[in-house]
């Protein structure tokens, strides 16, 4: 087979006489962006043979001189038979060689599972055409003339136009004599045409990832041309006022008005976070053409303003699993009107778009015979075990305790937040790491973790979560007949209070650990299987920069395994909402996994009770389940 | 050729074996409704066969008992050889055999050119499904039973939900056992639902037929269940007051806020004349869910707020000829706002949907060898010469003389208008007849041809438009050096006043008569042939249910032809928008005709000002032209 090499990279590849010159450069691992996805029609994947015999049908985009010096469409050469070197000019993105290095969880996620260049392919696409001035005989309108420059780069789809785009289009198009950027978004035979800007504004292009929880919202901006995460704001869900969880919000909405008010409380905090970001990265909202946003169908029916009520009554009846393409005016999101909103798919009333977004930050988006268990850690715990063969999922209310809610001093992984705890075996005094190396003002769930379990292990706690009441220690307080520990005097802390955590939080959390780890339990159970069966355990939550694996062990949130198979992979659900903004081919995979999954509804199993009874001590009612923590 | 006899009518038809029996019933004259165009998806087409035998694969809709009882599906049979005996059922609009006898134009069209039963497929059609009852086990969400009930009668096309629709879904849904009321936009491959009501509302179907002249809106209400006009209202534009015609129209645009200014006024008529039909005739506005609009192309640039400069000015580029569907809330359209708007399309800047919907209501609908000549006189005058080969069309500025525009005691044709005139040739008196035979009020535009043509023929006034001072009459005053004639003394109008018409009148009428006249003229110039080698003349124009034929032809605004040439068609761009609201098939015969149609631009002939001078005489500066004209 004749080798194809590519320069500057050097890179090459062995490749099949008749095959695809595109095709062997994505095998040789060398991107080159293509975004009409190889029909010749855009002319971004322009190549230079510098030697060797190709066979190129790039007529039509390329003109006489750039083929006699060689030119020619990647996507529109075939491989002859002969070796080849090819010189691939510097592209818009490909600097980095992955779109995304930056924004605080992408670190975590498999390399692997990331876009590559060549999938660059967002939600809406801006592109800079010439429209031909008008002339007296060709009976063409202004519509006529801007649709023909657009399919000459995209092909003879129709094109169909937004009326604030037919609105400014007379004006706009001769403004910069014919030179227009369109915002497009392509669907199967269709492209349609949101916004129109004089001259060139192919830079100014951002789009929003927005992760909707039920306690926790997140939004990331990205910067389209080079696909970067250039800010990512967190904050808590207005809603938490209304009720803790999915159920009392639900119960909430059922009153007259208050649906509503629902909706404008989830629209008020996304639209803080949103109006944070612009300001920090002096983005303006008309230039935000793009916005995926993912939560669970609840979350999602409030955003939207369905009633949630048949959500929790059985059948447990969503309205929509998969919402049309809404404008941004429509759900009310502060970026540019026109913009279409994507809300990835549900699968049920109990597992939304947040998971099917989380998913393709695992193993599970990449078909392998391998058994893969993720559990995602939220107010709603998800848990979904799978291979290429099949997709099981189910949820359970773990509660908003690791997100902080429902803890007297807890808080969410932000500045300040305790996320790493010491103790002094024979005091109880606590050690401990904030975020950012401030002075404390709270516990977030990473912090609970190391608390309970370094409590538990230095005997401070016993596996029911109970203070030791019989040794002495300042740290721990007993009025009437509850406990509580000190993590942090009030000399020392942000708040100018001591911050405690009482045996209350305690019940609390391990009601929450149990909730996750009698799901994980119980879902193998179904599927007739077991802990050991399983390959890669992928932990996803909002726990900030990491989870001490070890400590979830010890306290029995996690299950005693092998320590390699687990991945701590973040806020999935928001990683996997930049990915499916980032690429159309996520996006059919996100489709393609919410069609495979299976819903179990655990709560109808008459075994879950015990269950999670067994799993309401420290590690484990049976301790034969956790052979490594000593306890 | 077997017979097959359609009962009750007893029509019948010899029809060839293997033929479709829809198509058998067509060819009889027999109506059978079928709004989803034979696919076999909508049940309609139902027909039972009494004798004989047929080949039918009439499954999936009817039941095993409805086949053993003899029904089938139309669509979904053959004739076999044999003949037959098929049942018609009294089906919802067939009992008139047309959909539309009322109405205060349509009798002016040729019957064969209207639509008929079988084409009976409006823009939006609303259907009653029977959604099936939320199950645990099937994973469906609201939406996805509704789409199934759809599908079922339907076909498997796509469905795509409003946001509206959506956010109504869940309780809509069980509000009525699972009856609902969808109402439909189908396009190849997707129906748009974009309403939805609990129960069957298919009996509350309204749509509206809205024709946006310079000077003049009407609009019609349909009942959709049987396609009857229900109502006509006409208005003046209430943009008169920013100038008479549209290039004055578009003057006022250029300055800042008039656009919008335009863009209200024409609404403000427009949602008057809606809020009239819906009080007298008791309609909802969210019960109208169909609404098509036809316009000049500066009447539906300014309606939708676009720059309307670029018209103006070489090379005379509109923004749009062809709209994309709109929302009624979009356009401002105080109905259901929800419901798409169409619009009529545009052959250029100055031929607009008016025409091609004016177009539907000729032989230039119907492709013949004859040559048919359309003349619409509005304040544009347009003019269309055609036949199965070709398609001309030019424009002329006509003014709003015939309207009631810029003449004194000029009105629209309403009640108490004078409509017809007599003259006593000694003493110049009128006899005049008026709209609704009440006291008059003013003159309309057939009142003006009727008075102007009298005057000449009793010799009051000469060809070039002056009074005779030289006789006597107490009807012609003579003030400086201009002279007026009184048509109604003080005491005989409803005004109190006389109402009066002056020789600066008269000229304005004459230009507006020389404009349509020479415009005419120069286009079978341009395509080399003469008025005689026309075969029908059709005339369109709000001038009320009659136009005198005669005194037209002798004020020389038509041509002096064979009188059974010609057919008045009044208000064609209005009875065009409602064949386009009732049918498909007229939306594509609307299409297709915009599309053959070549406009020219008679502006730029220099032969054009020579034509229109020889025409600004009564009736012509060139009398061989008219020999049946005796002045």
């Amino acid at each position: 087979m004749p080798v194809i090499t590519f320069q500057p990279s050097g890179k090459s590849i062995d490749a099949k006489a008749g095959s695809n010159l595109l095709e062997a450069a994505r095998k040789a691992g060398v991107e080159i962006i293509a975004p009409c996805g190889g029909k010749g029609t855009c002319g971004k994947c322009i190549v230079r043979i510098s030697s060797g015999n190709v066979e190129s049908n790039s007529l039509g985009i390329l003109n006489a001189d750039e083929l006699a010096d060689g030119y020619v469409l990647a996507c529109k050469t075939k491989i002859n038979g002969t070796p080849v070197t090819v010189e691939v000019p510097e592209q818009i993105g490909r600097k980095d060689g992955k779109f995304t290095s930056a924004g605080e969880d992408t670190g975590l996620i498999r390399e692997e599972l990331f876009p590559h260049n060549w999938q660059y392919n967002p939600l809406a696409v801006k592109w800079c055409v010439s429209v031909a001035e008008a002339q007296l005989e060709d009976g063409l309108s202004d519509l006529d003339r801007l649709s023909r420059a657009i399919q000459r780069d995209w092909g003879k789809d129709e094109v169909v136009y937004s009326f604030e785009v037919i609105r400014k289009a007379a004006d706009t198009i001769r403004e910069d004599d014919g030179s227009v950027t369109v915002t497009m978004i392509r669907e199967p035979g269709c492209s349609h045409i949101i916004g129109i800007e004089a001259g060139n504004k192919t830079e100014q292009h951002y789009g929003i990832a927005v992760d909707i929880g039920t306690t926790t919202v997140s939004i990331q901006m990205i910067y389209l041309p080079d696909g970067k995460v250039i800010g990512t704001q967190t904050d808590y869900n207005d809603q938490i006022a209304c009720g803790l969880d999915v159920i009392s919000r639900i119960n909430y909405a059922a009153k007259a008005g208050n649906l509503e008010e629902l909706r404008k409380r989830v629209l008020g905090t996304v639209n803080k976070l949103i109006a944070k970001l612009e300001a920090m990265h002096h983005v303006e909202p008309r230039d935000i053409y793009n916005a995926v946003i993912s939560g669970n169908t609840t979350m999602i029916h409030l955003l939207l303003g369905l009633t949630p009520e048949y959500i929790r009554l059985e059948p447990y009846t969503p309205t929509i699993l998969q919402a049309p393409y809404l404008t941004a005016s429509e759900v009310g999101i502060d970026i540019n009107p026109q913009s279409w909103v994507y809300l990835s798919p549900s699968v049920g009333s109990y597992v939304g778009g947040d998971i099917t977004a989380g998913i393709l930050c695992t193993g599970l988006a990449t078909p392998s015979e391998e058994l893969s268990l993720f559990i995602d850690i939220g107010t709603n715990g998800e848990i979904v075990i799978g291979n290429c063969d099949f997709i099981m999922t189910c949820a359970c209310s773990a509660g908003p305790a690791f997100e902080g809610g429902g803890i007297k001093c807890g808080m969410r992984a932000a500045l300040g937040a305790i996320e790493k705890v010491e103790i002094n075996p024979d005091t109880a005094e606590a050690k401990y790491q904030t975020i950012g190396n401030v002075k404390p003002k709270g516990i977030c769930g990473s912090g609970m973790i190391s608390l309970l379990a370094k409590l538990l292990l230095s005997g401070w706690i016993d596996p029911a979560g109970k203070l030791d009441r019989a040794r002495a220690s300042e740290f721990i307080k007993v009025e009437n007949r509850s406990a509580s520990y000190i993590i942090v005097p009030a000399a020392e802390s942000d708040t100018g209070e001591d911050i405690v955590i009482s045996e209350v939080d305690f019940e609390n959390i391990i009601r929450t650990k149990a909730a996750i780890y009698s799901a994980c339990s119980l879902i193998l159970k179904q599927v007739e299987m077991n802990f050991e069966d399983i390959s890669n355990i992928y932990i996803a939550g909002g726990f900030g920069r990491f989870l001490d694996l070890e400590m979830s062990i010890t306290i029995g949130l996690l299950p005693d395994l092998d320590r390699s198979k687990f991945k701590y992979i973040g806020n999935s659900s928001l990683t996997g909402t930049y990915m499916v903004l980032m690429s159309q081919e996520f996006r059919e995979k996100q489709l393609d996994i919410a069609k495979r999954m299976t819903y179990i509804d655990l709560s109808s199993d008459p075994k879950y009770m015990d269950q999670y009874m067994s799993a309401l001590f420290l590690p484990h009612t049976d301790k034969s389940l956790f052979p490594s923590v000593k306890v």
